[in-house]
């Protein structure tokens, strides 16, 4: 039923990426989570990209930070999608991040989700794969009623309360 | 070999839709192009995307400009994964589409490509199409080299040039 | 005396959204205050915002941040007045929430106040209201007036301690 | 059936205000058009403000770029709703402009609209009187579906078209 | 030997406002310091500007946030220098209120500082002083001359540090 | 009467600092208008700096664009007040020039004004030099009830244009 | 006496790469020019920064626009200093250009020179290879000398004009 | 083997500054560290700027913040490589000083890394001086070696604990 590689460019990227790894093991989506850096780890990061299909990745996810390379860096390597998860910095909220993420040249597309948007992108590479596993795409419209519930609750909630 | 629909807020916006057709085109991709507003005409807008899926799409693309919300207002409705593409404006060179459609809240994702980044749009959903359909993926494959063809082709021309 | 409809995007609005509430409630006015989301609860949007007017509903304030859609979505709806009231955020101070909100193509527009300018929404709200209610109106002159004594009265304040 | 006071800071503006104009007219509501300065003009401003009442003005548009006080100066003197209306500049668009006019203090709101938003400054001011003015109200919804359709004519010259 | 007029807009601003009393204090020149905010108590600070100068204030520094107008409605009353200062706000840093007093229309300057430029703003005031009042000129030298022995301490402490 | 040292970092600059040469010449203030570069002509400015007060320049206005030194680099040398004058660049419309000027470190203030600001720049020359010369202080005051009469006469127009 | 590397990511780059050949070969500086994508030849660009410094390069200029990864990704690969150039966009004037290259994560420097700065780009390698190359050293204080003759006589042609 | 010089504009930059310091040391680099401010000390720095050459410096660093002049006005007056380093502020997380840092005319090119990027000042430099001490660049290479297996560590101790 699909699987997902999670790339960050530093260990210190791990707690944007963690909403992302768990909501697809909440779906039953096999990941492969990694370290890999565009620049301090060049090599590792073409290895990856040029094998992840044969290893069975169907949706690549991409975190950095700053001159955030890393996204643009595997999309120049695999035709997968890649969807890329820029990090929040002191630079205006994270500014930097989002445009070296997403301001790719033509014929490079990275799938870009808000800054530090982890759940997103896991729920797009989700909704990616549920084009393929009708039963993922049946969980993510179960997972969108239980969003609408928890919002209708906060509602009742918030009447009882005024 | 899959269907995306392709929506623009204005028909201002054909001319960064383009590209994206062209390309989908080109891979013998079947696409349903339409002038829907989220704000104008918000009805057409939930019709199209609560009908979409059970007329065979399955990657939208949604082009709008300013405060462009027809990516997530679509992308409340369904469930197929919905490409962003924020249209160049005045204002700072199009941030504002830009922030409008990359920063969706949780639960929500809009898969973002850069302003005006038509063509990456329509790659971007051939790219997800490509899990499904392993002659898009050959496709992209062949495409990738050709990029590259070229860009070495335009070296070779600078070499004789100097 | 009128009545506004109050939305905000998600519960953690609230703190936002409750110097309006306040304000309004001060003036006598009636408010119907709802947690309703845009891209979690579309069709609990579409329902309040048809029906808003039929209920009294005259003015609406819609509280949202990131790539803050309420108010465009709701006054895709309705012609009653919407005004909408930025959260801020980690994005350079909540310009993504501004510019979401405030840019809105021509025929749909949103009357926007200041980033988490909860009171002036609310006071905004009784502006609108005050030119069809006179009572309303005598009472935000005294309100300016009562103002206008706290900064003099600081002003006398600030003498005491030179 | 209302009457609405337009000021704009310089005669240049007036392309920005114009669309504002013409939708007031449109709807039959007469206009008081005026090139008042904030800044050059502040007797008049004053004067204006202070007077717009009694001379049977309920709503007031003020457009202005760069460092654009125009609307708070008025909103500083009368309890009438003020729409503010930045006007483009060459500084990022406008950003100058729009955050001068919405970012006002607590107890002295702007209804702010987008940057050379003058349809939209016309129409806002148009929802405002229609809370007291019925067929105000009525037509507005006559032009939402005039836009509606308008959209859904340039969907159908789009399918001609493809 | 002068006076400096020093208004802001609210007494929170206070803060932003004492270095530059301070600074004046310590070169003798008198102060009229007062919360006037060009909003909340518009008149005040029309009567405050237009009699500034037969009160023998000879400079005035505005300190205001956000959508910041002080200086510009002082500047439009008076010919007096008017210093604006604008204070640090969540909105990028104080980039709103730096807009907004610094991009002023063709005739009426405001002296802009740098956000949060108290000391600055006493130390312009105290330089315009100084073209007519040679003795304040001459202070300024010696501060001038007690800030390159205060570096060039820091540098030897380093020195010892390192 | 006074007199003006005017610098501009390149020719290129010299259309914008034409308006406050002329304004200044209107005023029969006399002027030194120089090409002198911060980081070109490092010694020509450090030499017309240190010279400026005994040549009887009495203030100095600073032109320069992109990393804009020359204003700091000036008054980090003379005591007399030094008016930034920030030209406009591709980089969001001058914000380089405006945050290099005006974000003046504590010690060193530079009087900034608008992007682009000639005539702004001069007349801030005549304010300051206004307090030591009344007959300047006079001739303001003809200027500001000029540029009355001037928007006066553009509303005039505007109404029989309606 | 040096060769210095010239990257550019696109063709369409060579406008703003021109004048760092044109500087670098009036210095005698010998040049290797090339069109090579971080995105679209990645493997091109791995081969030319691993094999730069063998073929006697002794600095890098990267030129590139948008989300620009080239001159981090040639950084990644090789010790050689690597000069990065940003190219102007439309977003904001190229500021997305210039924060993917010179916001670079620890350990992987890029020395940015400003927005479409080729000349600057030409200059910085000369004055680094200017360290190892005494007569390099010696050209750039002529070079120097001549930028100021250059500024003096633009002086000079101002005050015939005046 | 080579020594650096390292600027700033005053003394709580320290912090910013050292892991500079910190990696030349490891390198064995000799460095001389100062506090000199291109506004407070300006001899001071014209003075280290013109000898820093016969003192055997071969590359400056010069980390500043706000209105960032030091880089600028070291290399007005030398031909040495001058690295800036923009020190963080409250204005956009440093965008000033980086702006007015980066954006050099034509002819003065100041080799700028990110914000607060200390490191990459120190490793910029060793890059510099590598081209002419091959020990240094050897060093630099085990350094890129250290940082990979750092990485690849992260990445193995992230798998030991998924």
């Amino acid at each position: 039923m699909g699987k997902v590689g999670i790339l960050m460019g530093s260990k210190s990227d791990f707690d944007v990426v963690k909403p992302a790894v768990s909501v697809l093991k909440k779906f039953g989506v096999e990941t492969e989570v990694r370290v890999i850096s565009a620049h301090r780890t060049p090599d590792e990061a073409h290895e990856f990209a040029s094998t992840a299909k044969e290893r069975g990745i169907e949706v690549l996810i991409c975190a950095a930070g700053k001159a955030a390379h890393l996204g643009g860096v595997i999309a120049a390597i695999t035709t997968l999608p890649v969807i890329g998860l820029p990090v929040k910095t002191d630079m205006m909220g994270g500014l930097d991040s989002l445009l070296s993420i997403v301001q790719m040249p033509s014929g490079i597309p990275v799938a870009t989700v808000g800054v530090n948007g982890g759940e997103n992108a896991g729920l797009l590479a989700l909704q990616i794969l549920g084009i393929k596993y009708p039963e993922i795409s049946a969980q993510l419209a179960d997972y969108k009623k239980a969003m609408q519930d928890k919002i209708n609750a906060d509602d009742a909630a918030l009447q009882a309360l005024l």
